[in-house]
């Protein structure tokens, strides 16, 4: 590992791209690799075993190109992963999504008493309990809210936009309740979100701040870079070559997402058969494939 | 095989226990092995490669309970992977719900010159083309009507009904082109929409008809069963065992949404694990693990 190693970013499909847009935009020089499971899309429904099985074997894909860091940018991945494949991966540097989300929701809290913080995500994320627990380490009195919005993945990938009357009503019905108590924070605890953030931002008003996890997510890959020695040198490397994409299914559907996400075009993605997938896992825990 | 032999259900997901439902009530008396690849749902968004891969899988290793059928019950399966899986398993009876479908779409058509026919189906059952092939291969002048719904699942998944207000908006924008352009028969494309057909007749009004493909599949597989003398005989095996569930993923989700799709309470599934499906893949194209 050096500096000239690239930054493996991975996610269930193409919503982990506003992460690399994020990324991008604080660490020009960097290369990265983004890795979209595009064929068992989306993790927000199932089960921590399957989740864990899809990013150790994805880790395990990649761990070839000898990345400096791999980071977890979805929050399903992070909330039901990412200590387990932390153990799997000794030596190797993985962060998520979901630490640099909660410390800037309890930043935006402000000295309040007891602020009252909603996270909107996947079902998976929100059963994980993984917010609770990584905004009552730092604040013990923090109120949490946590709302499962399960169309909004859907939405969006559907490209529909801010203008459509069916955003404004699921958004309208899942903001409700949050809204009716009172939230002062609210953190998009899915990176698909970024998507609809000014929407979002508009319909809880200006007295309560949103919490992008892109940004903040870009922050501490940065902080984790700088503190190692890792980081690239400027200039080096504003190249064609700063992001390849990995996905697991070819379908239509990559090029006009993928520029959606990333607010630019982007090269044609190199398609990794599942196959390869389950091989690559093997290898790291091949126990599991006796039975 | 024998008449005592099971059937053979699969689906993406659970959608596909709409098909068991009507399945079960026009054969009370066979017994019926479902899978739902709920580790890898939704198929309706992917390629034809993987879809292809994912249908193989499940029915290799479903093959040693020698089924008499296996039905696909998932338009996305059956467009892109039916005549695939047949090449693959030679002597094997499998059948979709598409031909099913679209001949009753034909028959509900009528006399009428040149009917409008209105299909709403997931992205890859309308890219696939199914549907014009086997209503043109019927009615060359046939008017057809396609349109990707890619939301309905999503929200039929999330438990929303017939009075959330969104469900009513989501169906309004799809159905709208369809009715302004005067269909005849609109087409129910995918085994989740079931749910929601009341709703739906409704809103086309009564002049239009919903073919539920579900209904039509049912009577296709028994006229199947009757033809090759393989009915189970009745009063046989009116059992607990009528309904053996297997799934890929082990989520929460599972004895809820089926009780919904099927409309009573269901037995704890069992749990595939994928690294299986992919082993007994392989035995059936052993030479795509080679590379």
């Amino acid at each position: 590992v050096s500096p000239s190693s690239s930054i493996v970013v991975l996610d269930s499909g193409l919503g982990g791209l506003t992460v690399v847009r994020a990324l991008q935009a604080a660490l020009p020089q960097e290369h990265v690799l983004y890795f979209g499971d595009t064929a068992r899309v989306p993790w927000g429904n199932k089960s921590p075993a399957n989740v864990c099985a899809f990013v150790r074997q994805i880790i395990a894909y990649l761990r070839p190109h000898d990345p400096k860091h791999v980071l977890l940018a979805c929050n399903t991945a992070t909330a039901l992963a990412l200590s387990v494949v932390r153990g799997d991966f000794p030596g190797l540097s993985i962060s998520g999504v979901i630490e640099p989300g909660a410390r800037a929701a309890i930043e935006a809290a402000g000295a309040k008493a007891e602020p009252v913080i909603g996270v909107i995500a996947t079902e998976a994320t929100v059963r994980s309990k993984a917010y609770e627990r990584a905004i009552h380490r730092r604040r013990h009195y923090a109120r949490l809210l946590l709302r499962p919005t399960p169309l909004l993945v859907p939405i969006i990938e559907e490209g529909r936009t801010a203008e459509d009357p069916l955003v404004r009503l699921a958004l309208r019905q899942y903001l409700r309740p949050l809204l009716e108590r009172h939230i002062d924070v609210l953190v998009l605890g899915c990176t698909h979100y970024p998507m609809l953030k000014g929407l979002i931002a508009h319909m809880v008003g200006g007295r309560v701040r949103v919490i992008d996890s892109a940004e903040q997510c870009a922050e501490d890959v940065a902080k984790r870079l700088r503190a190692a020695g890792l980081m690239r040198a400027a200039g080096d490397g504003q190249s064609s070559e700063r992001l390849r994409c990995f996905v697991t299914d070819d379908s239509a559907r990559f090029g006009l997402l993928a520029s959606r996400f990333l607010q630019r075009t982007v090269d044609a993605p190199t398609l990794v058969p599942l196959d390869d997938l389950t091989r690559a896992g093997d290898a790291v825990r091949p126990m599991r494939r006796a039975g």
